[in-house]
């Protein structure tokens, strides 16, 4: 079962305590960092081009996330990929904006087509953007996606990378397998970052993960679970985001056991 | 009645959710994110040059903080402005420590004579240097101020801007109509950036309302009626900012029919 | 009694409200800015080599922190040491993840070999790099060291400046004189820029104090102290990190006198 799967990786993850290298933007360096802490990694927030090398590749894991991107970060993002790609260490982006700009769009596309991306995890415009299935992107919201679990499944296959759309369910697929994540709360949708703090977590789980499809869709379940469990405490998103860090951090592997809500796509009607 | 007006202005703007793209400083820029989307808005942060034009061609409003400029971020700054001045898109900016540096307020003194801003926003130091009333500022700090009401209107007439000094009571002016906001707490002044997140209010106004004067108020006023609530939950200055954040959240149109308190200047004794 | 002196010195603080000019990293802007003005201190962050020399000339203490550096913010720190070093301002240096890269730790050696820095404050494996003692550093966490009192003896006579190395108990020491501070809480291991919140505060009490080495000492006594108050409050890291700046703002210059726990290092087995 897939819950025990995602209670043992969880156990790994806590006992390992991955190096998590971040490429991130300025808006949740902070947030990232401290989730990264509270779910049991230890993050690292480094983009000098003189330093990426050195610090990539002592890393378990690479989160590269385009929110406040520009030239020399891009090309620090770069390095960093390429030297987790020749260290094979797993990388996750986040292409954050992808769609609003011709900038974020094309430095997404050249990170999927040019190097090896193990999980590509962004909203449903952003995904269906980079699918080329006609979503729409205002500023860093998803606007309109046609059908996310179509876009998921073709930025899969065409990327050869397993994706995740992030939204009221979480949908993962690897092309062939496609996984729905029930977890979570709609509070999640009210703070800035929730989305950069997923891909973090799952750069956490990733980094301990043989199996990438089913560390990804562990990793979001386990963010959900806990925001479940912070809602009960929310008096509005401020208290929830405090109430959320502490039940990331609360969270134990035997949580997951029992709370952690994945399917499988043929399971569900669509 | 204003309230009303102040009221109606709050409900479009949780209605229209507009696009507000920030170039603002790293310090605040995960809390201006933050208070963009309690209040309605839809922020988005850029300040790559590649991006900037489409960018902000697409926002409803821009917001410029100078609080960690550098020389690549002020042209981005002014491509911004000059961008959102062809596509007659509200611009406010927030001239953090005009006066502590000379790069800050040549900065700032470019922008106001060289393009349309919409808005002014800063404390009483800041902004009666830049109207040339001798105010001082330390560091981001405003230090003394001959008169805030005089500095307002005379800003306001020089660069023929609405012009707001936030402080124990706000003035806002077009150097003919002057309000002034008596909403607020004093807790606000134990936290960074809360100046930053009123210039973040106002921009989510103004971007909705077609009296600038009266939107820069009614920001000013629904701000600081959730700082009032928010002082309520206070044990100090970080459980205040939550409080604050998640007020800012619950705060309601209704809610400003009986809290703001914007009274016009002949009105009061000075 | 140090008790007394730590207790006068917070009250000069209180009363002076030196002026603090950060260059940080992005991390923890927020966080630094925020516990700078609750401990009663005026922060201002500002990087651009522009005015660099106006802002740290009218500071009263310079705090350096490395967390997120590159060669451009490299050339801003280094101008606003110089600056600092010819008005006699004080500076503190956060050598932050210096052992992990090169860039990292030939910067710190730099500064602490061509400048005069007052106040060397990192974790056992930065210190214990710097020093030559044998420590290892992965990603910004120290992850050995062989004695951390060694360490610090030997930077603080290699380099000439009092060193602090923070941890379960921080050690300070000129060289000469050795103090252990026994405030604290684990609580504060758990979130990121728990280190660099103490070099801000460090900052604020050596802008006011003449006896930098019990400056110091007093300064990371006060943080660990309001640790101690905000533990009882924790639900989780994140309502830890909010009671913490709520403390550390609510704490009273007498609170130190009953509440410091410093031992001068002779007193103590080890």
């Amino acid at each position: 079962m897939i819950n025990q799967k995602c209670a043992e990786l969880f156990r790994k993850l806590r006992q390992q305590r991955p190096l998590l290298h971040h490429i991130t933007n300025y808006v949740v360096m902070n947030d990232n960092a401290n989730i990264a802490l509270h779910i049991g990694a230890s993050p690292v927030m480094a983009h000098a081009y003189d330093e990426i090398t050195e610090m990539t590749a002592i890393a378990s894991a690479l989160v590269v996330n385009i929110g406040t991107l520009d030239r020399k970060w891009i090309k620090s993002m770069e390095l960093a990929i390429r030297t987790a790609n020749e260290h094979n260490i797993p990388v996750v982006l986040d292409p954050v904006g992808a769609g609003a700009t011709s900038l974020r769009t094309d430095t997404a596309l050249h990170f999927l087509t040019e190097y090896r991306i193990d999980v590509l995890k962004g909203n449903a415009g952003e995904i269906s953007v980079l699918a080329g299935t006609g979503g729409q992107v205002k500023g860093v919201d998803s606007v309109s996606a046609n059908d996310p679990v179509q876009a998921v499944k073709i930025a899969a296959g065409k990327f050869g990378v397993i994706t995740a759309v992030t939204g009221k369910e979480d949908i993962v697929s690897d092309g062939q397998r496609t996984l729905v994540v029930k977890n979570g709360h709609e509070w999640l949708s009210t703070i800035t970052g929730s989305g950069c703090n997923a891909s973090t977590i799952v750069g956490a789980f990733v980094a301990v993960g043989d199996d990438k499809l089913e560390a990804t869709a562990c990793a979001l379940a386990a963010y959900g679970l806990a925001a479940e469990k912070a809602a009960e405490q929310a008096q509005g998103p401020a208290s929830f985001k405090v109430a959320l860090f502490d039940q990331v951090y609360n969270l134990q592997p035997e949580d997951l056991i029992n709370g952690v809500r994945i399917e499988t796509l043929s399971q569900i009607t669509h």
